[in-house]
């Protein structure tokens, strides 16, 4: 049968050759992942693909790895092995779902003959289920592609493809053993996968574009508010044409945060609630009409659900579907609907407000000690940054001071302020800097972790040496678990960690001859690290201790940590 | 209604105190996890409760962690945060499952009024479903339980821990924030939980028993073989008193290594079909009965499922049922049939014959060099354990290498043949030392684990070193995933690791100066460093890179490696 099969291929390709060359078409250039028995075969197919192997130093900071490279890349593989391998990355995966990040999760199972036998084999649960991880995925996946029959291997691949792409979220293939080398179709890879964003029903479309100026051309003070999905359903030109055009006020969200340029004069600055800058908050608050792009208003976004604004006063535009009021419009997608409103629109009939100015304020912030605050190094950021720069910052600390780093032009930010994990920034700052790298782009990546979550993920920094990347990596040693003392236990040992010599993991890596460690615990030696040229130029590995005190956090995370552990212990 | 409600209680009790209380009755001393704002206020009770807190550095290092202390204690328990940290440990709950590990897992979720509102909260996947990790743990838990309800709660945890217990595998309570302080009924802790597993039926067991001896009696040549679940459901008095009752020859599977004293003169050594040392082959072929205990034949454990026995010559207990030959037997439980064969069984009756001579082959295994090589490691390591030992080994050379060592008496020998994740090992050998502290024992743990498996969860080595535990590390430095070369990719880059300095993780974590490093290279140093007495007393954590040579690799796992390639390839 297979062979009567494969001769009536016109091209005939190995599965493994074209799912690899699927992935290289769709903008993929480094797989990430960690080698395991049952996918070790394929691996040998990623570099007659033009992919390079990252191999992680294990699958959770692989995952992580996978996220960091997508944000960047706008899409990322991770190959796993069955059972053991995969379960480490669902975290990872997870997290990938829940902030819509588009990654091709690639799952290198046991054959499917010995699926269907029920073998006892190693990385089962010994009870016959191959499912039972498949399943576990099916949640947090918008895609599962078991492919178990070559012939319908491509359709499964480009659909998985297409569905990770479009909904930008994580997509599950099952690839068994036997099937890597099995034949399929070849000739169909001449044609590409249809990546499209399918556009919207004109009528319908028209409509609530219609409304959306009926209100915007009303308001007194409108305002444009992004968030996350701008970012992660691709819609910035958009969001940038439509301040250009409009001359509105534009505020970002905390996840939002890159979304716009910032300094662009209309840009207002961050918008999280009573979190806000006073000037922020006021402006928003002022606002007689809200255009949010993408919002998604977490707990953490929204500076634990401080939102002052009404329903009456907003119009919500999303991926699949749009607000206005309370006015539902299902599969209408932001996209289309953005683009005929600055088509129709004109700055000269809509009541145009200046934003408020966004200021580095390093000296106001200046306690005139030496000690490292949040308060003060966060906008100090702010002036060591470049245009382009990648910006990584982990949940805690980093993740509310940044709100207070004005970023130079085409700044890319990375953070997982829905999904939280601790380590995350780790791996994603390895994934971020080798996409920029695959890019082709001298852009810097540019990490900010607490020593709490470094450790969680720290031999990722092992992969970065590997692969001769060159970020920086700023680890902000204040002896614990910040975030978690000012929701409970300040004093609790609990939240206390090992102190690790942070800056010699460089040296056991190997990287000590490639890479450049750092101490820095006073305001003038860090001002003299980030005005330093060598240091500027980001020409290899830089590994920065930088000491601050331990219970300082910025004033947004001590307003947020508030609200949850109010919100934790609240009953009926 | 709640004040009514607690006014009712006679001893009012928090749902935290009753939870710990209850996890302290049946054995647990220190609680694995790390911290995450669900659980915090959790936390708070463990020092009340008679608990320690054990921080670890990552979730799925707790985990494994928690798996190597139950292997020891006989019950572990694990907390981790919503989401993010269960889903990081969730590999290694998988593992516990699948090996039969009784890990009570304990997740710190966010409120129940959070839940029923549906409220966008950090670590969730932002759609409102809190029931999808609990759905995730429920094909690898035997009990769920959501403490949701307080007048639910004393039941929830009771019978979560008989099945934990029970079925030897983890179980899974969520335990909402604003429950942790809610109030039951404590009392109920005056009765202890009955954690007895249930008797046969007595007829049915005394029918099993018949036939049981029947074939032994009329058996030529009979042995036994303990296997993994002899270990996992506590039958090894049992397994003891049968041989010595019919002093019958006894071989233990790979996974059943350490269920019987190897210095019994009725020990006849590893069985695990073709891949056996020829005189067991032998012998175990030679039998016309077979009685298994426990038994588990997943391909690891089998060499690639090369038994010859035959089922007509078999008789099978297990924990829950037992087959003779090609009868099955529902519902009975091992442990009472062993004991009454045990009470009716008399050696006279029996046609012994003696076991094949299990010795340390150090000498005939000695290629003269100075290579340390597989062969001749593992039979040396024989000669340095003592009695007692807990030794733990990590999928790979480890896990076949041990095959070869002959254990004095008493000796725990951990492994995660099945489920085989790599890294387990570190984290287990953390949860296993820690368990022997916490049983009052000066047992020794001493450690096998390859470099590239290392690597994975190098950062639980803090970990111990804060504990101040004192295991014994062997860090088998050859280059890469040696079991993986021998499956596929014998030169294959991908299996290649970065050569990192080991032994400086014991500086960079702050053991300088209460831990011991040794770097061995040759068997001279080897022999030196194994009959130092400061060594063999291990009085402080002793951490050894013991370099062996990359494409070497124990017998066993070069023909279990060729089998699995083989298995991975076939097709209908």
């Amino acid at each position: 049968m297979a062979d009567i099969r494969t001769q009536s291929l016109k091209k005939p390709v190995d599965v493994a050759e074209y799912l690899f060359h699927r992935l290289h078409e769709a903008g993929v250039r480094s797989v990430h992942g960690v080698p395991g028995d049952y996918n070790l075969v394929a691996l040998d197919y990623l570099p007659g693909c033009g992919l390079n192997w990252v191999g992680s130093i294990n699958e959770l900071n692989a995952a992580y790895a996978a996220d960091g490279y997508a944000r960047v890349k706008k899409i990322s593989a991770l190959i796993t092995t069955f059972g053991v391998g995969e379960l480490s990355a669902i975290n990872g995966i997870a997290g990938a779902f829940s902030e819509m990040i588009p990654v091709v999760h690639i799952v290198g199972c046991p054959s499917t003959l010995s699926q269907r036998n029920g073998m006892l084999l190693h990385h089962t649960l010994g009870n016959g289920d191959f499912n039972v991880f498949a399943n576990m995925n099916a949640s947090i996946s918008v895609n599962v592609a078991k492919l178990n029959h070559p012939s319908e291997v491509a359709d499964q691949i480009d659909h998985a493809l297409r569905e990770c792409q479009l909904q930008s979220r994580p997509v599950y293939i099952m690839l068994p053993t036997d099937m890597v080398q099995a034949k399929i179709e070849g000739a169909r890879l001449d044609k590409p996968i249809d990546l499209t964003e399918p556009s919207n029903e004109p009528e319908k479309e028209d409509y609530v574009v219609d409304v959306v100026l009926k209100y915007l051309r009303a308001a007194k003070r409108p305002i444009i508010l992004a968030d996350a999905c701008a970012i992660r359903h691709r819609v910035l030109n958009e969001v940038h044409d439509l301040v250009e055009k409009t001359n509105l006020p534009v505020f970002v969200t905390p996840m939002g945060k890159s979304a716009v340029n910032e300094t662009h004069p209309n840009y207002g600055g961050v918008y999280a609630g009573d979190g806000s800058h006073p000037d922020v908050k006021e402006a928003v608050s002022a606002a007689d009409l809200i255009i949010t792009i993408g919002a998604l208003k977490s707990d953490f976004n929204t500076s634990g659900f401080t939102y002052r604004t009404s329903q009456l006063n907003t119009i919500d535009l999303h991926s699949d579907h749009c607000i206005v009021r309370y006015s539902v419009y299902p599969s209408v997608r932001m996209r289309g609907v953005l683009r005929k409103v600055i088509n129709q629109v004109s700055a000269s009939d809509l009541a145009v407000h200046p934003s408020p100015t966004v200021s580095t304020q390093v000296n106001e912030t200046d306690d005139g000690s030496q000690t490292i605050t949040q308060a003060w190094l966060w906008p100090r950021v702010g002036h060591f940054l470049k245009a382009k720069d990648i910006v990584v910052t982990e949940t805690g600390t980093a993740n509310f001071g940044i709100w207070d780093t004005k970023f130079p032009e085409g700044v890319t930010a990375l953070s997982q302020v829905l999904w939280g994990s601790i380590g995350w920034s780790v791996g994603a700052c390895q994934g971020a800097a080798l996409a920029a790298k695959d890019l082709g782009d001298r852009r810097r990546t540019i990490l900010f972790v607490g020593d709490g979550s470094f450790q969680l993920t720290a031999q990722e920094l092992s992969t970065m040496i590997r692969q001769g990347l060159k970020p920086i990596i700023f680890v902000i040693c204040n002896e614990g678990f910040t975030i978690e003392r000012f929701i409970h236990g300040m004093e609790a040992t609990y939240n206390d960690i090992s102190q690790w010599d942070f800056k010699a993991l460089v040296d056991v890596f190997g990287g000590s001859k490639t890479s450049r460690t750092f101490t820095v615990k006073t305001k003038d030696e860090l001002n003299n690290l980030l005005t330093d040229d060598a240091f500027n130029a980001a020409e290899c590995l830089q590994f920065v201790e930088l000491y601050m005190p331990k219970e300082d956090a910025p004033r947004a995370l001590v307003m947020t940590a508030e609200a949850s552990a109010k919100n934790n212990a609240q009953r009926e």
